[in-house]
């Protein structure tokens, strides 16, 4: 966990580094974005700024929005979500300040900073950019299935929320500690913070969203590799198609599947069962052969966070037993997750 | 062919009956859609309406914006699509007249009607709509994936542009002359306009395409068909997201496999073979079954446009017996067709 994640570089980058903005949160349930740029992208993040009232820490400098702004900052990362993703009043002054320090401001959230009159009025003002990390770019053509240089990795899941995105930026940073050039490709909104790049896949539209994966991870160096977070499950009655998408346009030589052990029911739909993992696998071979017909599954991630460590240890065991690849749970790290990458690497 | 298709209910109607606009084109292949309203929505056609110049006629009444709206018209439809789907400067008195005397605009071309600043400053004057096709509606849900109540059809095919629509609204009216109450349900622009609404499925968010496609067909009467529209293919190297959010969404009892004898290619992605029609069948019900347990194939509908009549119906035959299920070209009708049109409905 030495290296740095590594950086996306064709798409559109964020301007960075980032001053984490925790609003006046006092739950830090609500504080996921933030935290998981302290963890994932330590090196982009120059401090944090709270409004009066708030308590929340990620463990950052505490600076004023013209500190940062001195210090390298060039944008304002909204780093909170509260109920609702919606952007309270109490929180204008804090972002106005921002725009005013220099700092452009970068937000995930529903409710679309562009939306926010004031804001929008005072960016014009200070000549700064408000970026809604739900906007895809523009003109992303419809794919071509045509084959691309380099090496793809896609994390696939059986559902969604269990660590598809991890997964994936824990496999990049243990490829750039081997000194292999690797990229980690984001496709959701806190991964597009983590990468400072990346495209939202649920917000393209469906006809473009294969091409949208082939534009995520373009042509590469031989020895390149791509490694894509994924999104949704083959199996998920909503998001399928997204996922789909997804694969065909990523083209992955490998795919790892990610899992919560104990997990029974999709997220948000009950009456839908989780397929099994080695259905997963298969329907994931079956699907994406069809523009990679050389696509392999590396091995499974497991999401054992629940478990303590010797109960997740021997189920990690016994699952990479029963189904014949290396299993792994990337935030415990040790043997089983360096076989997991190893065998992605052959 | 006696009856008419079946109106879609629901979802947001176009203002009818129309007069149809072809412009000033003297190439009849430019007026693919006109031919297709003429064809499939007669009862919707008022009249047509041509551009000093042009030369090209579907066979209705000439008339003028002011005769069609005194006739009962409530728009005017762009019916041609001349080369880089532009509205040239040469049709836009045209399309004022028809402003001026009280019909909306109403096109599905890549140009928007709204962003011609003539068109929307005059539509604003005429207190009329400029209707844009490839908008979907606003707040599409994410699908839920709960059973919904009535029967659906789902035409889908091994490749694109190869008679899924005019199969399902053959289908749709079918079903109507044996007395079923069946809607045909549009999921692309002609299709809209035949229907007189639906869903421009390759213009919504990727993630509420399966929504989408749960809002097309709503819960309906137990002994009620929804024959819906299919859109690209399963093995798509572009669309395949769509094709499998479509099948999830819309829970199919029944598909109908779509194919074009001698096609081998997919078409625009040379590099990708065409898949098989058992290869897709079961695709198709592997992937559907996930959605509705109970999915079936009814048959096959094969394009044999390019056949002379003997050698097709040898060809429908000879499919049918090879793959064990009705096989039948929807345009040519025939016993073959009854058959399909019964297996569908058992």
């Amino acid at each position: 966990m030495q290296t740095a994640v590594p950086l996306l570089r064709e798409i559109e980058r964020l301007p960075q580094p980032y001053l984490l903005f925790l609003g006046d949160i006092v739950e830090p349930a609500y504080a996921k974005t933030a935290f998981g740029l302290r963890d994932w992208a330590r090196e982009r993040c120059i401090g944090e700024f709270a409004c009066h009232g708030g308590t929340v820490s990620a463990g950052l400098a505490p600076m004023t929005p013209a500190q940062a702004r001195a210090a390298g900052a060039r944008s304002l990362v909204i780093g909170v979500a509260n109920p609702g993703g919606r952007i309270p009043d109490s929180w204008l002054p804090s972002l106005l300040q921002a725009l005013e320090a220099g700092l452009d401001l970068v937000g995930g959230m529903h409710a679309r900073l562009g939306g926010i009159a004031a804001l929008s009025g005072a960016a014009t003002r200070f000549g700064r950019r408000l970026i809604d990390l739900r906007e895809p770019p523009r003109d992303i053509p419809v794919a071509s299935g045509a084959k691309r240089s380099g090496k793809r990795l896609l994390t696939m899941g059986t559902d969604c929320a269990l660590g598809k995105k991890y997964t994936a930026l824990a496999l990049a940073r243990a490829f750039a500690a081997r000194g292999i050039d690797a990229d980690f490709r984001a496709t959701g909104q806190t991964g597009i913070l983590i990468a400072g790049g990346g495209i939202p896949m649920d917000a393209v539209v469906s006809d473009f969203a294969a091409g949208a994966a082939e534009m995520l991870s373009p042509d590469a160096a031989a020895d390149h590799w791509d490694v894509i977070e994924g999104q949704g499950s083959l199996f998920h009655p909503a998001y399928a198609g997204v996922s789909l998408a997804l694969l065909h346009g990523s083209q992955p030589d490998v795919v790892v599947v990610c899992h919560q052990p104990g997990r029974e029911r999709v997220l948000g739909h009950p009456g839908f069962a989780l397929p099994g993992i080695e259905e997963t696998i298969a329907l994931a071979l079956q699907l994406g052969s069809r523009t990679n017909p050389a696509i392999r599954c590396a091995g499974v991630s497991l999401n054992t966070s629940h478990l303590d460590e010797a109960d997740a240890l021997r189920l990690l065991a016994n699952e990479s037993e029963r189904l014949g690849c290396a299993v792994a749970d990337p935030m415990r790290g040790g043997a089983a997750f360096e076989q997991l990458v190893e065998d992605c690497l052959v």
